[in-house]
Parts: structure tokens; C-alpha cells; sequence
């Protein structure tokens, strides 16, 4: 896809662009009948609940093209969208994308957009149904809506945590927001703002957490394996005490969890230290982790001793809502769970 | 909704403000089964198929402030997405709404918007389930995702029309178009750009084509009471040239359409004659009516007499591949038809 450089967008026109980025894309999903080329995609779900959930990022805001690779975020911004919707315990089986392109852009810029685009619908199996391209004035807009399927009986909603629940969260937190202090380091340095110029080998991890991150759907094959349906969940976009007072507050409990049992990876401890920075604010308030906060009933806990790559870990409790929502600190003090400041849209 | 003037949406927080301004929506459809509040939106169909289309709409590229009330922004936002839905002959059931707002919005400037986006899912029964806010720093973007639902035999694509078909149009085409240029005109006498002041008095009728336009529900709901299945249908977007040419290209079909059975409304002639344009261009290529544009086999034709108050005009009928795509024009000259010159996503 690189012989392209010299290709204006206007002299492909919209549909000669459509027809460009979209020609290769073969249909995944028995539930995807017809795609892209109509005046809408045309679905088919037999019996079986669907789920539908969507997400803006708009440049300057959800992302920074100075250092994010535009394959990369084509690939974040899909996952994003199937992250919602394995959060409903569901499997995505569709994406349509809207992009809003300045006419400066050219045709080598779209293609590895949508390169990375491809790449998350392919390791998800999931089929990119439609979308709109239009052209901005102001920069880059990307808007990408998954739909997808489950049993009506397997659905979890944010409102079904149970006192006594245990708190369960994958993966390690705080990362993707550690890597995101990496990048504004750099392009301090690329500004001249900063004298001495950081080496980035040795944040790999925390770099991919930030550029290429990537929604569970192993956990939702792993629960379906042991025959566990959660009380709650949700994703982990805006941080895990956001997300907590969510269950919370759509459940009508309280919450207690323990700093010391989230999992943070030490490439994430480093950067924090190396900032000043405690790495539980991190994981608390950074965001942009996606991964999958769920509660589960204690009766469910001995079939998570089946062996597993996935990396779960219970970190708290949930309780009466009268028992406020509370962090216990590693010196043992207990401290109120606070929604950190409203950021409007921006995780960083 | 107007004692709000000084309530500023960062300290609304924005899931304060989502709960602010869908506090009142009450569920419609009973394949809505959860909208707004958790990770995804739930729906149930039964055995139905599921139709998808999205929208995205950019300041400055779209509409313009300067002369747009926000509610009929709100308004056509939907209608333009359900406009597509009813173009596969489905009926729109769900919306998504994605909003990028600058930070300097206030919360009346949301609600208006709002008011018009509940003013068109009130019209037309459909339930909104879902969506993001998020700032933007470049202006106002919105994101509409319309999902709808068809018998599986009732559903229509473009690719259905066969050499004889008649083309039928519903409306009047060219008044959105002819509606702009008066408030593109009355904006540059606002800007001191025109010395003599117009009247906007008379120009009602196109400038509500422009800022408020009716997706046809009403031709859906006439098909299925004449118990007629157009052979392929499209909405009229970008203007009837570009949308036969749609047809013809997806059926393999040439067609012949009569410069003198296109519909046009004497305003619209008014206004096309006042600025020196043939309305037939208007018609062609302004865009934007929001008209439907169906083939329909000659053995249905007769189905048609039945008494309506909706318009429906014959323009011309399809032919074989090899008789090219054909405007007769006044003056009986064959003429090519052409897709307009792109103006990405710019209709205007």
C-alpha cells in the first residue's frame, strides 16, 4: 500500500476512497449480511441480544499525532469500541468507522489508518460494516461504533454488584498513563523544551500500553470456559476508581479495596518514581488501561483456580452502600474513593 | 430548559451532563431493552434483521452557526441517519449521538441541541440508546448511529433495479440547495459584504427544506400498504444525478430520466431564477432534499393510484447497461449524466 504517495483524496473522490480502503475487507460474522455499499450495513441476529456502543476521539484531545503512529491509532481506536463491548460480556461482531480528514491529508496517511483499523477487526473477528468520510476543517475526528452479540442470559450490566462480591480486575494498571508521560517527555525534548534527551528503551511496556492497547476478550472466553458469569462489570477507561463508583453507584453498595493488591507492572512503578509520582494515583485516576473490572459472587471464587495465562486479580470487596467507598492505603488508613476531576473526554 | 445560563459544563462533569440532559427519555421500542448508562446498549431482535448507518457531521464543513438554530441542527443530525435507514426500507428503531462540544459551550447551547435530536426520535418512534461527549478544541462535531429493523424479505438494496423498472422519486428536489443560498446570502449581508438588505419573506418553504428536513417515513409505511417492494431505493443525499448514477452502477443498469418530470417547487424556481440557475442543477446536484429515489417494476405501477397525500413522481425508467445513463433534457437533447465534482461530505 505504498505506491500511493502521489494520489490526491479529491482526485479519488469519496466513494473512489471508500471503494480503495474498504476493497479487500472479506465478511467475518454469520450475522453480517451485507456491509459496506449500501445506504446502510443490514444485520441478523437470531434470537440472540445485541449490544451497540460508540466512541469520538477527536485530535488534540484523545491523541496527539506528533507520536502516535497512525496504524496505531486506527488499531486504539477499534479497541476502544470492543472493550465496551466485552465489558457487557458480549462478543463484537461489527464496527462502522466515520473519519473526518483534512484535504491536506494524503491517500498513505488514510491507508495506515486503516491499516490499523484491519488489524483490530481481524484479531477480533469482528467485520467493519460501514462509515462516513467527510472532510475537516480542523483535524483528524475518528468515530467508530461496535455492535455485538450475546445470549440474553449472559449480558452483565454495571448494576448487579452484591455485598460480599469480590472485586476482580485483569491485567495491571496505571500503565497506559505512565507510557502517555513518556511521550510528552519526548516531544518536550523534540521541542527543545528539555535539555537532556531521556532514552525510551526500557518503557516498551508502558509504550504499547499507551499506543496499542488491548481489550480482553480473553477474559470473556476464560469466563465462559469456567461457567462464570460476573454480578458487574465494566472497563476500565477513565481509571479504576471512576469505574469502581460506577458499580458502585449503579449497584447500591459501597466498595473497600486495597492498594496494595493492585497490580501494577514495575516498568509503571519506575516511570512514577522517576516523575514523582505515586503509581496507585496512576492506576487509580490515569486511564486508558481497558482492562475489565468485574465483581463476581464468593461461590464463583474456587473456579478461578483453573489454570490460566490470564493475569486476574481480586483486589477488595464489595459492601454495604452505607459503608462508603473506600480505599485502604498501604499504611492501613482508609481514604473515600473520589471521581477524579472532570477532563471532559480527555483520559490523559 | 432555560434556567441554565450559568451553569458551565465542567462543573456538570460529563456524566453529569449526559444524566442531565437523557433524564427524560423514556424507551419507545420493545427491542430497546437498556439504553443510555452502561458500557453498550442492549437489543433484542427477534428473528428481525437489524439495519446500520452512521453519520458525521462537522462545524464549518456541514452546517454553520452563523445561520443554523441549534435544534434544527439537532433535528436534521437524525434525520439525515434515518434518512438511510428508511432507504433500505426499514423502519429506525435506535440512535447513538456522539458530541465533540468545545469547552466554551454552555448548557443551553447543549440542550437545544438536544431538544431538536428528542424532537426527531419523538417524531419517529425511535429510542436513544447511547453515545460519548467529549470536548473538542476545534468546534462543534456530531456522530449519529441509526439502527433499524426489517422483515427479512422486506429489505431493499440498491442493486435490485432490471432495464424497464420505472424511477420514481417522492417530494421535490433542489430546495435544500436553493435554501442555502439564501442564508449563504443573507450571512455575507450580515458580514457588510452586500450593499442591498434581501427580504427573507416567501423563501419559508426552501429554507425549511434546508435547516429542516423530513426523512420519508411516509413512503415506507405507503409500500407496505400497496403491498409494493421496490426493486432498489436510495435517499437522496448528494443530489438525484449522483444517486441514479448509485443505482445504475450497484444494478448494472443504464437509465433514462425527463428533465421535465423532475419535481421542483415554484420557490425553488423562484430562488434559481432570482440568482441566475438552472433549478434543474439544483435538482441534480444541491443535494441534501432528503427525498427518496426507488425503481419499481411495471407490474406495480398500477398499485400506485391509490390515494395519498404523499408525492410520488415517475422521472424516467431504467434500461440496459449499454444505453448509458441518460438525462433527456426541455429541449430533447440527450444528455450523459455525471456525478457532481467531489466536495468531500460537503453537500452544499
Amino acid at each position: 500500500m505504498s505506491d500511493n504517495k502521489d494520489v490526491s483524496l479529491e482526485s479519488l473522490g469519496e466513494f473512489g476512497l471508500i471503494d480503495h480502503l474498504t476493497s479487500q475487507i472479506e465478511i467475518k460474522n454469520e450475522s453480517t449480511l451485507k456491509g459496506i455499499g449500501d445506504d446502510a450495513a443490514v444485520l441478523d441476529y437470531k434470537g440472540k441480544q445485541t449490544v451497540v456502543t460508540t466512541d469520538l476521539l477527536l485530535q488534540g484531545i484523545h491523541f496527539d499525532l506528533v507520536y502516535t503512529p497512525l496504524k496505531h491509532l486506527g488499531y486504539k481506536a477499534v479497541m476502544v469500541n470492543l472493550s465496551d463491548v466485552y465489558a457487557m460480556n458480549a462478543i463484537p461482531k461489527q464496527i462502522t468507522v466515520s473519519l473526518g480528514l483534512s484535504s491536506k491529508v494524503t491517500l498513505p496517511f488514510v491507508e495506515q489508518l486503516y491499516e490499523g483499523i484491519q488489524l483490530a477487526c481481524d484479531k477480533h473477528h469482528v467485520d467493519l460494516i460501514g462509515g462516513d468520510t467527510t472532510t475537516s476543517l480542523t483535524g483528524l475526528t475518528i468515530s467508530v461504533t461496535a455492535i455485538g452479540e450475546a445470549g440474553s442470559e449472559d449480558i452483565v450490566y454495571r448494576s448487579g454488584a452484591k455485598p460480599n462480591d469480590l472485586i476482580c480486575v485483569t491485567g495491571d494498571l496505571g500503565g497506559a498513563y505512565m507510557g502517555l508521560q513518556v511521550l510528552e517527555r519526548e516531544k518536550r525534548v523534540h521541542e527543545g523544551n528539555l535539555k537532556v534527551q531521556p532514552d525510551l528503551s526500557g518503557y516498551d511496556y508502558i509504550l504499547e500500553r499507551q499506543l496499542k492497547p488491548e481489550a480482553r476478550r480473553d477474559l470473556i472466553e476464560f469466563l465462559k470456559e469456567i461457567g462464570v458469569k460476573p454480578t458487574a462489570m465494566i472497563d476500565i477507561s477513565d481509571g479504576l476508581s471512576s469505574e469502581i463508583l460506577h458499580i458502585c453507584k449503579q449497584s447500591n453498595t459501597g466498595c473497600r479495596i486495597y492498594e496494595n493488591k493492585i497490580p501494577i507492572d514495575h516498568v509503571t512503578s519506575l516511570m512514577a518514581e522517576e516523575i514523582n509520582m505515586n503509581p496507585t494515583i496512576a492506576a487509580l485516576n490515569g486511564g486508558e488501561d481497558y482492562e475489565l473490572l468485574f465483581t463476581i459472587s464468593m461461590a464463583d471464587y474456587e473456579k478461578f483456580s483453573k489454570e490460566t495465562d490470564l493475569k486476574i486479580y481480586t483486589i477488595g470487596h464489595i459492601t454495604e452502600e452505607s459503608k462508603g467507598k473506600i480505599l485502604v492505603s498501604n499504611s492501613d488508613q482508609e481514604i473515600a474513593l473520589q471521581a477524579q476531576g472532570w477532563n471532559m473526554g480527555s483520559h490523559h
